[in-house]
């Protein structure tokens, strides 16, 4: 992409979205080069940002008319590159499309637009009594649109489900500059294709969100959450399953290693049991009787599979010091390196212990230091490499580790990615898990919906 | 479509499938025409019957490579004509594929061929001591590979959602036969684009499904039914709104009215209180203490909003006294007249009582017989108009009758259909809730996926 093709449109931009919001100096350029994946930085030719639905939809027309590349950026939060414009061009911001445009109590449901902020959002339908529960880990910055285009997960996946389980319907602009609808504010609906469930995940590739329209449920009446402490990570990745097996879903169900205890502990000084092999962090959640029951059953579970010590959340703080351990992992783990690759491979949760396994197998085999936390009532664990990339040796072992992180997760009938995306930086392996009719198959709609493969490319099929 | 160009392939398709798996006679090509739609039939070239995976894709290949519209058909219980083959061609029937492949007891899956018979499926899923919720009027005849095509709803989907809400993954050969794979055994994932979501409600008109994972959930512990009896249609449609906005979500929240509770009285001689101007039929579940708390709310709901009477089921008779009433409703009112247009628009559920009056208008000002019954608390009414399509003048106010209900469900912000599908029903009336761009980018992604435009021709987008 020619930057000062890109440069010289950025009056045709002034004119749709006024001046003050077209950045094009070097500063604010490469403010928007990366995003939270370990990868190089792409500069943009510039950086625009509307206020207005309409606006949207003319700058889209405008990329597109031009053959301009275009990335819409929301809170740049995601770890796989979805943000970065690999190809220059155009970074659309969401953040001046901050307006939550409905909370419906009686219908529940809420219609957004795509910059608005994911912890934002969740408060101020919790305030209205009702609840939200996709909560990714960056939920405090990231936006309901990003989340929507990565499908971001979060610690309530197992029982809550994840994002793309509340998008109920959307307006998405295509690359015409067309409006396009699909979905409704009903619980039910099969009017047209399910285009609103394919721009979940979509990484940006498809069509420039508008307005989303999110479903909401009434809140569970009660939570109690419990740390159970293993000496052996194996027990603990066993009691898991066996968890699930005895067909109880509890909202949330973590997992932290040894490494990565000591690590937190280390950061806040929380008084977390560091020589333990593992914790599990569970929440048990809804009407008070389940509650009661299913805390009771967890805890005879857990003992059963050689717990050490049970601790139970009495309050609002005992529980608070549970899920600041959990919230901290990473960024303690991060602090450690200057280079923290995060993965989240994902494999079906009976197969978690044969994971664990096979992640200490890697470790030692590369000789490299991987923290492992993560999901593990959903499979997702989240292996998190510390290293340099400054250090050409070592690097060389992380991507082959990484890479044999997937091959062993696709052997256990897993995926390459629970919910961080593909973006570019797992783009490479995406045949390996889909194979290519997959992957044809995608890049024939790709081709249709944008024919000058300006949305996002590089990305996904890209 | 030239018919002797299709037979004189009869072959080429016995070569794949055997020549007992291929029928050409009139009375079997008769018998896959039509559908469960009030629509003209359209007869078939021949029809297929592939008993295995790798006969299914040679089969698609070997329309597409000869420009045969392809219909697959599963049941044929769908009422929105997806599955007449409406420009003749090959009906590929799915019912030499009915394996239940795996069913995952650890990890809450199964995955199925697309023949086999929801009911079944549910049984076994079932006695494996899990529970598949899904549960179509048509369940004991139609199959999963249909449900997914139309995204079929049924009597659980306000607390446990539809088909699309359990669909995991899948396998499709696209139309070169080439087997495409989307999503995963895993509770998360989000490699690739969201190809199975795109599947679901597609009816056909984007590949045929191969294998389809399923997710499953273990099964509410307790439930309970009742029947809340009413002297005003508005009352029981307002308490329906209350209930949602009580934060209770009831499993199954439907509604009858005066005229559907006289027809089935006099059908099945149940004892229904055939004086009451409506009935709302409810069941709580989950665990044993939720029910109890959330049966007495709901109770006093329904007084409160003036209900006479409210039985509650003491047993498993009088559970199925209930649930069979509900059942019989469709089967009561199509004896009454030679043709019966069960129609599905749906609204937002507190427009509900809007929605009822608006019923209540359209029978008068066209003087037609409409039975309304359905599923109110997702807000998905299935007004029933009674007529002879023979009589040429009655059936032209019937047809202005549906698309006024059409206008009134979409002027109350609902959608043309919750669960029935658009097929060849509904397909003119698309724009007018989608709006243009919808349709043209429909359009576009169906001609790069299926560029002879051999799957299910006109339906949809057609």
């Amino acid at each position: 992409m020619n930057s000062t093709h890109v440069s010289a449109l950025a009056g045709e931009f002034s004119k749709i979205v006024g001046s003050d919001n077209v950045m094009t100096s070097e500063n604010d350029r490469y403010a928007y080069s990366y995003d939270a994946a370990v990868l190089d930085s792409v500069m943009p030719g510039l950086v625009v940002r509307p206020t207005g639905s309409e606006a949207l939809g003319r700058v889209v027309k405008l990329c597109n008319d031009n053959g301009l590349p275009l990335t819409v950026r929301g809170a740049g939060t995601n770890l796989s590159g979805g943000t970065i414009p690999h190809l220059g061009g155009v970074v659309v911001l969401t953040n001046g499309l901050t307006c939550i445009l409905e909370i419906n109590e009686e219908d529940l449901y809420a219609v957004v637009e795509p910059g608005v902020v994911t912890a934002t959002f969740a408060q101020e339908v919790a305030r209205r009594g009702l609840f939200y529960p996709p909560d990714p880990g960056s939920q405090t910055v990231s936006t309901l649109g990003g989340n929507v285009a990565e499908n971001a997960g979060g610690l309530r996946g197992l029982k809550y489900g994840v994002t793309k389980d509340y998008v109920m319907g959307m307006e998405f602009w295509d690359v015409g500059g067309n409006l396009v609808k699909s979905g409704s504010r009903t619980v039910k609906g099969v009017t047209g294709y399910n285009l609103h469930g394919l721009m979940v995940a979509s990484e940006g590739t498809l069509g420039v969100f508008d307005k989303i329209i999110l479903k909401l449920i009434p809140p569970p009446r009660e939570a109690r959450s419990m740390m159970a402490i293993f000496t052996s990570i194996t027990a603990a990745s066993e009691t898991v399953a066996a968890i699930i097996a005895a067909k109880i879903v509890p909202a949330t169900l973590e997992m932290m290693d040894n490494f990565t205890i000591r690590t937190v502990d280390n950061f806040r000084h929380a008084g977390l049991p560091t020589d333990a092999a593992a914790l599990l962090l569970i929440e048990v959640d809804g009407h008070p009787g389940q509650v009661a029951d299913e805390a009771a059953q967890v805890e005879a579970i857990c003992k059963q599979h050689g717990a050490r010590e049970l601790k139970v959340a009495r309050d609002a703080a005992e529980r608070n010091t549970i899920w600041q351990a959990r919230r901290d992992a990473l960024p303690a783990l991060a602090k450690l390196k200057p280079t923290c690759v995060l993965e989240d491979a994902t494999v079906p949760r009976s197969k978690i212990p044969a994971m664990i396994e096979a992640l200490g197998e890697i470790s030692r085999k590369f000789n490299l230091t991987i923290g492992t936390f993560g999901h593990a009532g959903d499979g997702n664990l989240h292996p998190t490499i510390l290293t340099d990339k400054r250090d050409k040796e070592e690097w060389g072992r992380v991507e082959k580790a990484v890479e044999e992180i997937f091959d062993r997760a696709l052997a256990l009938g897993g995926t390459l990615s629970g919910e961080h995306g593909i973006g570019l930086a797992k783009a490479r392996f995406l045949v390996k898990e889909t194979g290519r009719a997959a992957f044809d198959y995608s890049a024939r709609m790709k081709a249709a919906l944008d024919p000058k493969n300006i949305l996002n490319p590089k990305k996904m099929v890209g």
